[in-house]
């Protein structure tokens, strides 16, 4: 692995300043670790404790911070109360958490100056991820994979996203951490079986692979990364979404295809994510002459209005 | 269900004449009788003799005439030795059989002068086929659904399939059977687990519900649903390909997304069908200037050239 190069890295020179999300288990570790081998000098890792495991994510700020000094590295901690988030904004511990270290990379990337951070996702949580979305029906949009390279834009910042290890499997980096003799925090909550992440990959996938008698990961991955590419295209074809408001009449033009699209690039750029099919397919519904339904809740106690052909969110 | 009457459904007036596939199992059974019920009258039932599995494929032949007598309406049975098709065509006997039967149906269409014909494929099949195709890697071109009203050119004849239980679960066509007492024939191949869509039906989804802890068929019909309403819109963004060859500087042009839709499409319009991601990969690699790939093979002992900036197939 280590003679691994992605093409796409070629745009990110090793001279540049990034950032690298570490959260001391054993992929971020093994990123780190890569990067340093691949030359890449101006690091500053980002730690942010979740402070959901107690001492165990004390620990792991220590462990993270013996690594930066090792590796002579720059690190900062950060600290998020997650559960409160979770339960004040209605959203899932995992939700919860993921948004709390976006917004803390964010934050980072203005004071460093540097917009761009190196995540450590895989290969096998890109097709973990693809069937926690079909089993959940976010439609086709949750089936397109995280892509190598992407742009995410957080409390007015632009962050630039990039996972080199998106093509690699959780295997590999195993055989990389063993070759290496890299030490690494253990999550327990990776072991947790009330998560549907890690039934899926403990339980789930190793049932499918043996009863449909052969490797399906690999055919998940590329049909994720196929409709990452098309989620992709599909998006330049989109009108302007960018107006607080959409136009029923502009919508109603659109193939249906483009109007569920349409509908999610701009929840999204409002800050309503994660919407399942269900809402998309009732604002759409508000599009008909004769709809009678003018209103659709979103989580958050937020809703999506029609009024005067108009359709816009209110809080 | 008997109240069930799809929109699409007004496009096919009752009055005009259409082909019905009746294997005389239990969704045909029932797709016949709620047409007839339906006030469907001129019918054309066919009948495929698959010659597969001996006495029970005459029993069922004899059985599907007694059940047109009854209903009054036209029926034409054909004999096709599937399992000599498919190892001459290199085929599975379920690709093999697939075959026999819409070559079978085209030619009915042009002799019977009935372009549009009436098929049993409901929700279960639709979630199932998804399944097949995400494990065997089709792409996202095979993740996307059957559609309810679609077009096939088969041999020169433009046949229209119509699929009025598409949006129905078989515990429903179950109900329908049970309160309408309806015979149908058992298929003995139903219960074969060393096919793949059984085991898909009988073991992975039921395991699935249990791990995952909700009905996730719902999930995979919306997603395979919403893919087939993209692709449909996709394919009418690509330029044309009814040429026997592919432009080499015209691909290059087009955004990977839509190079890999392109392929696809014209890869079936020259009758190449069920290629997985490899192929159409393959041929990517042949836009490359510094290609050093000029030839991929297919099924069948054909192939994809490249030669003077032209892709073509040869026998």
């Amino acid at each position: 692995m280590s003679r691994i190069q992605p093409n796409f890295l070629r745009r990110f020179s090793p001279n540049e300043r990034y950032l690298v999300g570490l959260s001391g288990g054993r992929d971020s570790v093994a990123l780190l670790h890569w990067l340093v081998d691949s030359s890449y000098k101006k690091l500053i890792c980002c730690h942010l404790n979740h402070q959901l495991r107690g001492r165990a994510s004390d620990a792991d700020a220590r462990f993270v911070r013996k690594l930066a000094d090792r590796y002579d590295v720059d690190l900062v901690i950060g600290s998020a109360k997650v559960r409160a988030l979770a339960s004040q904004q209605k959203l899932s511990i995992e939700a919860a958490a993921r948004e709390a270290r976006y917004k803390f990379f964010a934050q980072l990337a203005k004071r460093k100056r540097a917009r761009t951070i190196f995540l450590a996702h895989h290969a096998d949580d890109v097709v973990e991820t693809f069937l926690i979305n079909l089993f959940r029906g976010a439609g086709s949009s949750g089936l397109s994979a995280m892509r190598e390279v992407s742009n995410r834009r957080i409390d007015n910042v632009d962050l630039t996203i990039v996972r080199p290890f998106l093509g690699i499997w959780r295997t590999q980096i195993d055989d990389y951490v063993r070759k290496h003799r890299l030490k690494f925090r253990e999550d327990a909550s990776n072991k947790d079986m009330a998560l549907l992440r890690n039934r899926i990959r403990r339980q789930i996938i190793p049932y499918l692979e043996k009863t449909v008698g052969r490797n399906i990961r690999p055919s998940i991955w590329r049909t994720a990364t196929i409709a990452a590419e098309e989620e992709n295209w599909i998006e330049t074809q989109l009108p302007d979404e960018t107006a607080a408001e959409l136009s029923v009449l502009e919508l109603r033009k659109l193939p249906t295809a483009l109007q569920r699209r349409e509908i999610l690039k701009w929840l999204r750029l409002r800050k309503i994510s994660n919407v399942g099919f269900d809402v998309v397919e009732n604002v759409r519904t508000m599009l008909h002459p004769d709809s009678r339904i003018a209103k659709v809740n979103l989580p958050r106690d937020r809703h999506v209005r029609r009024q005067a052909k108009k359709i816009f969110i209110t809080d």
